[in-house]
């Protein structure tokens, strides 16, 4: 039998990366990474120099088409797999990373006549200057009752496409005038590879207020924004839709020949980087949560029914998994609380430790806080450094740390403040599962759950969860591959089957600790109510004042 | 006009001081210093090489017998001041610092037969070995209702003389049986200079539960402690009471010739060297509050009038400046709570920068906390590392920390404790006032005043009161030297006024920085209620659970 392949491209912040993947069983046979030229232009913009304002992300769609047609051909080249055997292509991208661009595709910021303007040119997400039109969207959307709000956590963020298109409408209406389309970066890829003017459907219901039964907002929604925004999703956002795991059509001829393809490799339709997870870690059953612990954490969960669960980011149709309401929640600072730790609360004498054994300051307080044992520390912490998104939704509370006495030490507080992220993660899924929406198994994928097995064992601990760790590190890539497989033919549960990767690693609670930690998240929920639900908003009161002095 | 002049003579933990001082104008006229070989027996007892019980610190007396017949006759050397000019000479000690004497008022540890019970030795102010025996003493007084119980702010300490003659009855019979006395260490030093069985009243009411009006508790009390102890009192504490600012007696010929003064030199009633200061700094009108800043704070006020304020630690008749009711409070942890964070929280580029700099990071810490302006920070603290001594008096509560976000650094941290700190300060203050003792001037001495404006600006601004500041090093000694002047037959008023010192450096209030500080004590209050008074008990439930694993 001769073995299938995919490719998969993931288009990250900083760089993109290829895996070419084997069908039946995942093996990767080569992967290649480019890193973006132009980087993030957050301070001046390179065709001119000119400076950008506060809050810009911009990027330069030709750092895409560059990383296309690099880690494509190196990927086959290096794999020695035959192009016929490539049968799908997938990609997945930063969301919502959004460009304008003309009737063909092209985007703006390639014609002279815009290249100096910087709302041509590609607003990553985490371009923020679109904060005041968020702001307007929100305070509308809340007065009108807008039925889709409840499902996007009450509150739409900067980073969307709205909040985007409404900038480039209001700062450059020249830009929005000649742009024919405002669309995202994954699908200028999509359209690139097949010529085709196509639109994910996850996309749109991510972060373009678009949901599976009601289509985007009404006309007189957009008009009470701006008149003349009216019409603008005939306008500028006019594609065919298409869902995850299914074509968006065969690579155009041009593409195949650049890339080395086949011309009967079909394209599959492209995901957000975010969401695409699940279908990596073959989760398949309602109840499957997946927890991606980074600088921020993610829980994703995968059920049959839909609720309205207090406080979590989101619930949409087909959003992670198709097949199933996806399900949102997050915590908005996670490896970020330890990181801070780390870099602010050390002893000259750890720190000098820590350079005499070649080991990171981080590190070395986590093994100085995993020989405590439960409740030994005293302490405890509000995981709040950038507010609370879930349950909360509330971006200015701020941390807490309580317990202190003069034996307290460093590794004390990292423990505090991971034992918090655990403790946060728990509200999380009780709130779940309160919600009506069982958490019934936990995989956790990410840096932290690869390398630090004390804060997982504690996460199993508190959670009182079994937790199994994703053991592959380019889940993004493997997932548009597996989505890529799906396009071109493959069930999509067999190819989730025999491409998603979930390590032998689970780590089991233990229940003398759980008991312990029973008692100390009980004073947190506490806690988390009293600064969190306005028993005491000292909080607020100190953003207050600061902001005033 | 041929100038008069005093000795004063400063008793420490680790080392005695001699000051030879002017009573015209309080020149220094000779300075000299011991140090106790013996130091603090806390591990051993150099006699015997005997490790000692955990809690112990012992002291052997024959360290202050050297010190006193090293300093004297070294500042009267080092002065050229005639000794027949030398009027009075006066002690401090720390307090309670005592030991069991025989008839002739020599220690026991000085005879064969007791040097190697440790019971013998001098038990030192901080000997926390005693800890059950205050523990029954303070259950069997809140019981009876005991009515000088409210006037030590309702519990007494394990350092205070009756639990350590408990401990010596109770671990060392046949050593209670052969004391004649069971001293402080400054009324033995007096007994030696004089010849005469004095016993300093302001030791008695300060760590001996004995009231002006009342006498020491009744025999019943000391009955129901433990029928031995019925009469303590008689057995053990029998001397004429000598009060502050009064003679002991003349010096005795054997004193005057060792130590090379004259017959006629007066020797002054002791003090504790913690409450003298107020008489070192000429502190003499009702509402004077005198601030002792070091590692724990300690807030001295005179007032022409008793009343019960709540939460404070003591209030005594002629305990500071003779002549006014003496109240005490505190903040058990002070510079303690700089010292954490600069041990604690830190960079490592800022502990290379203080490195470099050749400066402490404590240093570093305040002077980068110092150019934020009142409200930057968005942090709020409560200064409990070491418990709250006043005005909760609660050992069990601890530290918080609020307001934290990714960009918080250690000056914020530092800065934060620092304004806790001053935020403590001021409820004592209104404590006084709301409890009917206003606090009309404010005079601040130790380490912290002297040498740190950053801090006492701040302290000005929160309190919104002047803060003067005590410049003199050797505040006990001096102190003692006006108490000895005043023994000698001057006028106490007049020595005070002449000898006393306060520095010309006055802080003054900054309204603008005042208002902000206004909006966040508010909030200090609040957190301190409901964290300190019950509203919630986490910081107990958190001890708990850590006393439990």
């Amino acid at each position: 039998m001769i073995s299938k392949y995919t490719i998969g491209l993931d288009f990250g912040t900083l760089s993109a990366r290829a895996v070419l993947v084997r069908c039946s069983d995942g093996y990767i046979a080569a992967e290649s990474a480019f890193e973006y030229p132009h980087a993030v232009m957050d301070h001046t913009l390179a065709a001119t120099g000119e400076v950008l304002p506060p809050d810009f992300a911009l990027q330069d769609p030709q750092d895409y088409y560059d990383a296309l047609c690099t880690t494509v051909p190196a990927v086959i080249r290096e794999s020695g797999v035959d192009p016929e055997d490539i049968i799908g292509i997938g990609v997945d991208f930063t969301c919502c990373t959004m460009l304008p661009v003309d009737s063909d595709d092209r985007p703006l910021c390639f014609d002279e006549k815009y290249s100096k303007n910087p709302h041509s040119y590609v607003k990553l997400w985490k371009h923020h200057a679109a904060q005041p039109y968020a702001d307007r969207i929100n305070e509308l959307a809340e007065k009108r009752g807008e039925k889709w709000l409840p499902d996007y956590g009450n509150r739409i963020s900067s980073e969307w496409l709205f909040p985007k298109i409404m900038e480039v409408l209001d700062r450059a209406p020249e830009i929005y005038e000649a742009a024919d389309s405002m669309i995202e970066a994954g699908d200028w890829i999509t359209r690139l590879l097949t010529g085709r003017r196509v639109k994910a459907y996850v996309y749109a219901t991510a972060k373009a207020m678009y949901d599976y039964y009601g289509g985007y907002p009404k006309k007189d929604f957009f008009a009470a924004l701006d008149p003349r925004l009216e019409n603008v999703v005939e306008e500028k956002l006019n594609a065919e839709m298409v869902f995850s795991g299914r074509s968006a059509g065969n690579i155009c001829p041009e593409m195949a020949k650049k890339l080395g393809l086949s011309e009967k490799t079909v394209v599959a339709a492209p995901s957000p980087d975010a969401h695409v997870a699940t279908v990596a870690l073959n989760m398949n059953r309602s109840g499957d949560m997946c927890a991606i612990l980074g600088t921020s954490a993610c829980f994703m969960l995968l059920s049959d029914s839909y609720a309205p669960v207090q406080g979590i980011s989101g619930v949409h149709k087909d959003s992670l998994t198709p097949g199933f309401y996806g399900y949102e929640a997050g915590l908005c600072c996670f490896g970020d609380h330890f990181a801070w730790v780390a870099e602010n609360v050390a002893t000259a004498e750890y720190i000098k430790e820590a350079e005499e054994r070649g080991i990171s300051v981080l590190r070395l307080l986590i093994e100085k806080a995993s020989v405590k044992k439960p409740g030994e520390i005293g302490l405890i912490a509000l995981n709040w450094w950038n507010g609370n998104r879930s349950v909360l939704v509330d971006s200015a509370l701020s941390g807490m740390i309580l317990g202190m006495d003069l034996r307290t030490k460093p590794e004390d507080i990292m423990r505090a403040i991971i034992e918090a992220n655990a403790f946060g993660t728990r509200l999380i899924a009780e709130t779940y599962e309160e919600g009506g929406v069982p958490v019934k198994r936990l995989v956790a994928a990410g840096g932290i759950p690869r390398k630090d097995p004390f804060t997982m064992q504690l996460f199993a601990d508190v959670l009182k969860k079994e937790i199994t760790i994703a053991s592959a590190s380019q889940i993004p890539a493997v997932a548009s591959a597996v989505y890529a497989a799906a396009a071109a033919g493959i069930e999509l549960s067999v190819a989730m089957e025999n491409m998603g990767k979930v390590s032998e690693t689970v780590y089991r609670p233990n229940p003398e600790a759980g008991a312990v930690y029973d008692k100390i998240y009980a004073e947190y929920r506490r806690l988390y109510d009293h600064f969190g639900r306005g028993g005491n908003n000292v909080m607020k009161t100190l953003k207050a004042i600061r902001e005033e002095v």
